[in-house]
């Protein structure tokens, strides 16, 4: 007699023993990506690495734990982005993204365009077909925000006016990246690149936000106030992500990205009352969930083809491409009295957004594994390079500064000493 | 040109369309949970109740928005289940149990035997057969722990000495109750119903737990001491949740359930310095999971099933012996000087793991629709019985211990006047 289908919630295909499975999946993901996280951090590289790395370990091409494409996995892994960008949507001020104005703009458009650019030409160049080149070209795209704030953060260089400037501009990248992805995800869903298409699609993708926000800024506030009278403790937070959820399947509807829909939903909810509870809420849930993106972002790697040939040709360039053009972006707003160096480094890495492409284009068949290894392996470098190019220029900046006398540089520097 | 498929993260059968339906069924689980819980329990009701009701709404059998079968939505219940009873585990301190002795054990044996007993021989009378006796019997046999702690605390009775003995006796038969869901499990999937596999299916469910308790307690504490050494936030709470799916997938593989597992994973970290950080994060993550499990539960109910004459015959009988089992258990330790009815009243209400037999007999085919649906209506009526019903009685042994003034149990009724 066999014990094993003990608990048969599971009617449909898959059963027990799948879900027993799913549990040690799980189990590995969450420990897994928070000690390989760990070890990234006290080699004072970015946690995410670690856990992209862990996920390389847990998927097929190493210890076969993880397997991205079981349906329940790659489920949570897609709650994973969706309740990642609406956290990037809660910290998300309009106002002092306003504020920072004119250099933050100019960085944010230029470190867009140039290597979305170069990156078309050379790929096309290198004999990649135009799908591939512009998935590439879009994974080069967007900083992470994530990445940029806590490296930073890590320096004690937020509060300084280059710290400022590159969160403007990783912001601003980050929307122009949403907008890039429902595009991209149009043309390579069966579209062709005509300028008409790529006007609607981003009119689309614009205008689903715009109602959103306008139309999300009318119906938040009432609909948190009622939720406040719900006792039941946590019930903020799960409206909260009730609400995201909402507007992630109504992105769906209206023909955007889920993603873009939950981000404008964090946007909506940024200026509530209640938006620290939220975050707090979200941040929680999220670290269940957003974990499983990251692994199964690695998992899917396939180490045999990051290491062919034509993967490590096409990475390269597009590692040289991706760096070149966020340092050289740093330099358009000619007027910044700051160190525009400072703010071209801190804009090199890539991640959740270069990843989301990378994982688009393989899914739907418009790149093959050998291109998305060579996104996977320019998100790596650049994500790997930033950390200590950042902190050497941070010391020399704070040198300068200190020689200079200007004070609130040498605060935010020294303070980096410290920790 | 389409643009639906906008993020095709899911490359297995389902993809970008039963994502964006998922997260509407997510988002409308969240909200009907909470808002129906608070509709309960503004009408002096467990919010648990209102959350069931909210799923029968969203099920098949109203709006049909939640399908209990789709394999993400039964995953992420079964999630929500063992998430549950990793709280629950949490919460049970081994050594209170112990000093509450002899009347909470007496009451959680009586209260077992009584209605297990009578049900399996009600029911066989009634022409059913043995497997949905069987399930029908269990069902009966575990109170509620949430939703008689929840009660009790609402009347601030927690802290007398017959709130003392029914917490102690609802925990106690909730793990035996954990027994008979491992035999009973072991018997629907095939099992024969004689004492030697009834005894061996006990003992490895015994021995499970009491291995899982002797090296989990030397494992964990160094475990949660190098956790603690990682800096990430969440890490503390991610490492407990992945050490309760750990043991639940060893418990599936010992031929347990998993919930036992996780139950005992939850015992185990009940002592360390950490717990309050632990129980903390795992409400929040339970806060998602958790509701998914009884939404699914209520949608899983068919309304025409509950309503034809067989469920409402089978129903009122097990609504019956269930009241009558439970109060009849109080009066067992005639040697408790307390109030013997209030005890008994308080032990009536019966909630998940009467759930959880339920949905395995109809999921492995144990029952019908029909017996489903009466086992549904016990635990419906057993848990919207109670409130008013323990209210009533409290009210009773208050007057009578201000009378004679007896100043405990005083205090503890007066505080419940003031709520």
């Amino acid at each position: 007699m066999t014990l094993a289908p003990a608990l048969l919630l599971a009617t449909a295909a898959g059963g027990e023993a799948s879900v027993a499975h799913l549990l040690a999946a799980l189990a590995a993901i969450f420990v897994g990506t928070k000690v390989l996280g760990e070890l990234a951090q006290r080699f004072r590289q970015p946690a995410v690495l670690g856990e992209l790395v862990a996920g390389v370990l847990l998927g097929g091409s190493v210890f076969g734990i993880v397997d991205a494409s079981n349906p329940v996995i790659s489920a949570m892994s897609e709650i994973g982005v969706i309740l990642l960008l609406f956290e990037i949507g809660l910290e998300t001020d309009v106002r002092s993204l306003m504020k920072v104005g004119g250099e933050a703009t100019t960085v944010a458009m230029a470190g867009v365009i140039l290597p979305f650019g170069a990156a078309m030409l050379a790929t096309e160049a290198l004999g990649l077909g135009h799908l591939p080149a512009l998935v590439s070209g879009a994974a080069l795209c967007a900083t992470s925000v994530g990445i940029s704030a806590r490296v930073l953060s890590d320096l004690g260089m937020l509060d300084t006016t280059e710290g400022r400037v590159v969160l403007g501009a990783a912001v601003i990248d980050d929307i122009i990246g949403l907008v890039i992805l429902a595009v991209v995800a149009g043309i390579v869903a069966g579209g062709s690149v005509s300028l008409s298409v790529v006007g609607r699609v981003a009119g689309v993708a614009v205008a689903f936000v715009v109602l959103a926000v306008v139309i999300g800024a009318r119906v938040a506030p009432p609909l948190f106030r009622v939720a406040e009278k719900i006792r039941a403790s946590g019930t903020l937070g799960l409206v909260a992500i009730a609400f995201a959820f909402l507007l992630g399947w109504l992105a769906d509807m209206a023909g955007s990205a889920m993603i873009i829909g939950a981000f404008a939903g964090g946007v909506v909810l940024h200026d509530l009352p209640q938006a620290p509870e939220l975050r707090e809420s979200t941040t929680r849930i999220g670290s269940f969930f957003v974990p499983i993106f990251f692994a199964s972002v690695g998992a899917a790697v396939n180490l045999r083809a990051l290491m062919s040939g034509d993967a490590l040709l096409v990475g390269g360039v597009l590692i040289v491409i991706g760096v070149a053009g966020k340092v050289l972006a740093g330099y358009v707003p000619w007027w910044f009295r700051g160190d525009k160096l400072l703010v071209g480094v801190a804009m090199v890495p890539r991640g959740e957004v270069g990843l989301i492409f990378a994982q688009m284009g393989l899914a739907s068949g418009a790149i093959n594994a050998g291109e998305f290894g060579a996104i996977m392996l320019m998100v790596l470098v650049t994500t790997f390079v930033t950390p200590p190019a950042l902190g050497r220029r941070a010391v020399r900046v704070r040198r300068r500064a200190e020689d200079l006398g200007i004070d609130d540089l040498v605060a935010g520097a020294s303070r980096s000493k410290e920790t």
